[in-house]
């Protein structure tokens, strides 16, 4: 099959991506951010949240359940708090526009808190926090998704699959971000163990009954996820449905329908941001004692660290380029009319 | 065993945990917050950071690690960022001395952190957000501890319990705290489960040749306890290493040594907290959503929500006053001189 592997320069696939993009009603401005943040998924080997979300980001558009011209509305609600209105667009535009207050608000006060409410969120999170930590910060995010996860005992999906981002700045080293569901699984990777005919690990989710299951399919076929680790992850997902949902004023997962607009397949929800600047401690040298924290995680024997992988096939992708099959490439093309 | 029950009103418990302070070397000030503290915990059934602490706080000011009479040190490092220097002091009365200050900022911007070093942190988190819901705020703490806790894969210990919290207030309901170890286990439970010659569930922590095991002797005889949850948990454990101890200038898990004081039991490392004022969400109804959440989450079928227990307990407690074994409440006694 290697002969079937392109090498695409991250230049060249953003540049496709932004066609893509702007062929299916976003405005030059929101797809060049869109097609940068796809592609750096996609350079990270992030497949998930690559070029195979590119379908689902244009049946979204085309369905007019999302708005690819939406300007976000920004309002300061205190020195140190931004409500963002992403005006049912996606949220990575809403996020570039109020970046300049957001630094200007940690800047000024030493903390500064971002909620966002109608907002599509169909990335991973770690790109949005790791210009942050590039900027010497601390931050961490949460996005409120689509019911699809029960509380553990429970029946009925009240929660998305709620993911949780955490970056720092290392001295002498990328961020360190992370970025997880507080699922056991991502509904996406259910999707492919079910198409794969894998089973999944006993108990990641249940059934329609309320057993739980490792069948993907019973999961995805009136059963739900539940939240990873036991009861500390039903507080975890509990707490992002909370910040990213109640508090900023948007939707909850269980409220998010979209079956008035077929094809569609992003949630309009909220996202909470909150960023600290860290040299503000005593100590000041916040970034060296991160480093030094690190590096005793990695001499304790730690198997690997969050976003090591993620670097890894960055290097990769910028030396070589991105591996992309060719009937891939070639659909994305048509994709750009 | 029933006729060996007292059950002492909290005032009553209270006062005489004051006084085991104050005859230990506590100040007054100082003793009537730590008395407040633990006779929360053991009204709230949260018996490991009950009166069950009281030996480990009175042998560790005995040894003269912790100083009893600390006075903190706060400063102001921007109008949303305070830093504490709880001076070797308990975290509860540098907590206290700090809270008007952390609620001004609050007020004036919208959210404020508090990065605290210095302090020794010897009981459960959940009180210290409770006031925090009462008055409006969502806020999230985190605490360094002592190094107990490995990565996965590794085999020296890097990490403490290094608990989180997380407080909200709910219209029409007390607070929703909710407040967990990310590691599998605590500390606490691991040496009660040896003591009663209980296993553990089976990869709750390693041996001293890094194989997973369930024999809590194992893990306490040179071995070590994992994170909850995995990598998910390896990473939240991480991020309260970095906001607890390196961004506050405390010190990290691995460098408490209290060695040279025979019968300390406190780790000397720093705590986070961040307060959120919710209303400056969109909607301004926070409480009502979290209540409609809160709501959604017990009709879904779930059998318990965070806190749920405390409050069963403290609302026992209330009208029956606190049960303590007869024994356990005269042993208090003598310490109280």
């Amino acid at each position: 099959m290697s002969e079937d592997l392109l090498h695409v320069s991250i230049a060249e696939l953003e540049s496709l991506l932004r066609r893509i993009f702007e062929a299916n009603g976003v405005s030059a401005k929101n797809a060049a951010i869109l097609a940068a943040n796809c592609a750096a998924c996609e350079r990270d080997g992030a497949h998930s949240h690559g070029i195979f979300r590119m379908q689902g980001y244009v049946a979204s558009l085309r369905s007019g359940w999302v708005d690819g011209r939406a300007v976000p509305e920004i309002e300061a609600a205190g020195s140190s708090f931004l409500r963002v209105d992403a005006r049912n667009g996606f949220a990575q535009p809403a996020l570039a526009a109020a970046m300049p207050s957001l630094l200007a608000a940690v800047e000024a006060t030493g903390v500064a808190v971002l909620a966002m409410r109608g907002s599509h969120h169909f990335s991973a999170l770690w790109p949005d926090l790791e210009p942050l930590a590039d900027r010497g910060l601390v931050s961490l995010t949460t996005v409120a998704g689509q019911a699809c996860v029960v509380p553990p005992g429970g029946r009925v999906p009240v929660f998305g699959t709620n993911p949780f981002a955490f970056a720092t700045p290392v001295a002498g080293s990328p961020p360190l971000v992370f970025d997880f569901a507080t699922s056991t699984m991502s509904n996406g990777d259910t999707r492919i163990a079910a198409r794969e005919g894998r089973k999944v690990p006993h108990g990641t989710g249940i059934d329609r009954d309320g057993h739980p299951t490792s069948d993907p399919n019973a999961i995805l076929d009136g059963g739900a996820l539940l939240p990873f680790g036991g009861h500390k992850g039903l507080a975890m997902t509990l707490m992002v449905e909370l910040l990213a949902a109640a508090l900023t004023g948007g939707s909850f997962s269980s409220d998010v329908d979209y079956s008035t607009h077929p094809g569609a397949e992003t949630p309009r929800t909220g996202q909470l941001l909150i960023a600290i600047d860290p040299t503000r401690g005593a100590t000041r040298v916040y970034a060296d004692r991160a480093r030094d924290l690190i590096d005793a995680v990695r001499r304790s024997g730690a198997s690997r660290l969050p976003a090591d992988r993620r670097y890894a096939a960055r290097a990769r992708a910028q030396a070589e380029g991105i591996p992309i099959a060719r009937a891939q490439f070639e659909q994305l093309a048509a994709l750009a009319g």
